[in-house]
C-alpha cells in the first residue's frame, strides 16, 4: 500500500506476480477495502499518515516502510532522514524490471522525482520537481489572473499556444516533456548504458516518450514495496 | 512602469535610450518614488492593479496598457481578452533588440512565458509555465513534507541531488533549463533563423544559456513599454 499526497495505491502480489491493484482517492474507502482483504503479509509506505496513526486505523499487522527499514539497495543519500520512502521504493521497483546496469526511475506523481541507481545498486537520489497538476495549480493559486487548467489524457497541446489556456497547457506539457528528455540525455551521457523507467499517475500522459531503453510502468512503486516486503520476510 | 505579480519595475527613457531603472518590492515605496519624478510621458502595464485604482493612487497622467492599446505588432492571439499585457510588451521589447526575422522572447518572471513573433510581426502567444520561485513554493505548499528551498544567484546545482534540498534544486534548475532548451530547439526547427531573447527577474540565473542567437536582457518588458508609448505618442 502506497499512501501518497493525492492517492492511495494498493496491490496484492503472490511472490513477484501482481494479482490486482486498487486505487483510492480518500482514506475512508481504503479502510473499508482493507477490512475485506485476506493476505499473509503487508507493507505500507506513507508520506502523509505516520505508523502510529495507521496502527490505530487498521486491524492488521503490517511492515511500515520507514527510514530504518532494511532494503535491497545501498543508500548513499546524504540526508536519509529527509528521503521520502516512496522514492526509495520507486528505485527498488525499477530494479525489479531492469535487473542490471545503471537506471533512472522517473515518478510522475504530485511531484516528479528522478531516482538514480548505479550498476552496483547504490542509490544516490536524483531530483524533485513539481508534477503536472501541481504546475497548473501553482499558476492559478500564485498569480492574480491565471485560470485553473488541466490536461485530459490523450490530449497533446499545440507547441504555440495562441490562447491563455492553450499556452498554459503547452508550457506544462512540453515543459515536463523537455525536462524529462533533458534529464535522460544528461544521465545517459554520464552513465553509459543507463535505462529509464517512467512511472506514476501521470506517466500515461507521456507514453509517447516510450522507445528503446525507456519503459512506462505506472505502478512501479508497488513493485518496489513488494520487493522490500519479500526482502524483510526472508531476513526473518 | 511594469507592475508585476512580485515586483514593480520602472525605467526612464529618452527616445530609445534607457537612462536608469528602479525596482520596487512594494507599492508604497513605488508611490513615493513616482512623486519625485519629472517626465513628459508615462506608460503603465499592470497585472494586479487596474487603471481606475492607479488613477486614484498616482498624481500624474499615464497611458494605461490595456487590451485595446494600439501596439506596433499584429495580435493573432485567439483570446486577446485573457492575454497578459506584459506578455505583449515582452514580444515588442524583443523586436526593439532583434529588428528582423522570427523571434522567441522567454520571460522568466513569476511565470515563465514564451512569446513568439514571426518575421512579419505577427504575435501568436506561445506558452506559460511556473517560474523558479513558484516551483519551489508549490512543492512546499502542495505537499506534506517538502521544505521551502531557494536558489542563490550563481549557484549551479549538481545533476544528481543526493539530499532532499539538493534534489529540489536540481529538479527546478535543470527542469527550467531543459524546458527552455527544448522549446528553443522545437521553435528553431519550426521557424528557421529564429532568434531568442531571455528576460525577466530570473534570467541572470540562466545566463549560461547565452550563445549564438540567444541574448539575456533582464528588462526587456520595459523596452517594450517604451516602444508602445512612443508608438502611441507618434499617432497623436
Amino acid at each position: 500500500m502506497d499512501i501518497g499526497n493525492t492517492r492511495i495505491k494498493t496491490a496484492q502480489f503472490e511472490g513477484d506476480r501482481l494479482l490486482h491493484e486498487v486505487y483510492f482517492e480518500e482514506i475512508q474507502s481504503f479502510l473499508e477495502f482493507t477490512s475485506t482483504l485476506v493476505f499473509d503479509q503487508a507493507i505500507i509506505s506513507s508520506v502523509t499518515l505516520g505508523e502510529e496513526e495507521l496502527k490505530k486505523l487498521l486491524d492488521f499487522e503490517f511492515l511500515f516502510l520507514s527510514k530504518s527499514t532494511l532494503v535491497p539497495i545501498i543508500n548513499l543519500y546524504a540526508t536519509p532522514e529527509t528521503l521520502g520512502v516512496d522514492r526509495k521504493a520507486a528505485a527498488i521497483g525499477a530494479r525489479c524490471i531492469i535487473e542490471k546496469g545503471p537506471l533512472l526511475a522517473i515518478d510522475l506523481g504530485s511531484c516528479i522525482t528522478y531516482e538514480f541507481l548505479d550498476d552496483e545498486d547504490r542509490y544516490y537520489g536524483g531530483a524533485i520537481s513539481p508534477g503536472l497538476q501541481m504546475r497548473f495549480k501553482a499558476m492559478h493559486q500564485q498569480t492574480a489572473r491565471l485560470p485553473l487548467v488541466n490536461l485530459v489524457l490523450g490530449e497533446k497541446p499545440e507547441l504555440v499556444g495562441n490562447s491563455t489556456e492553450k499556452g498554459m497547457k503547452s508550457g506544462v506539457y512540453y515543459g515536463i516533456l523537455h525536462e524529462m528528455q533533458g534529464f535522460i540525455s544528461e544521465y545517459q551521457a554520464k552513465y553509459p548504458g543507463l535505462r529509464v523507467i517512467i512511472c506514476g499517475g501521470d506517466s500515461k500522459i507521456f507514453e509517447s516518450l516510450t522507445k528503446d531503453h525507456i519503459f512506462v510502468i505506472p505502478n512501479l512503486v508497488l513493485y518496489g514495496l513488494n520487493r522490500i516486503l519479500s526482502y524483510n520476510v526472508n531476513l526473518q
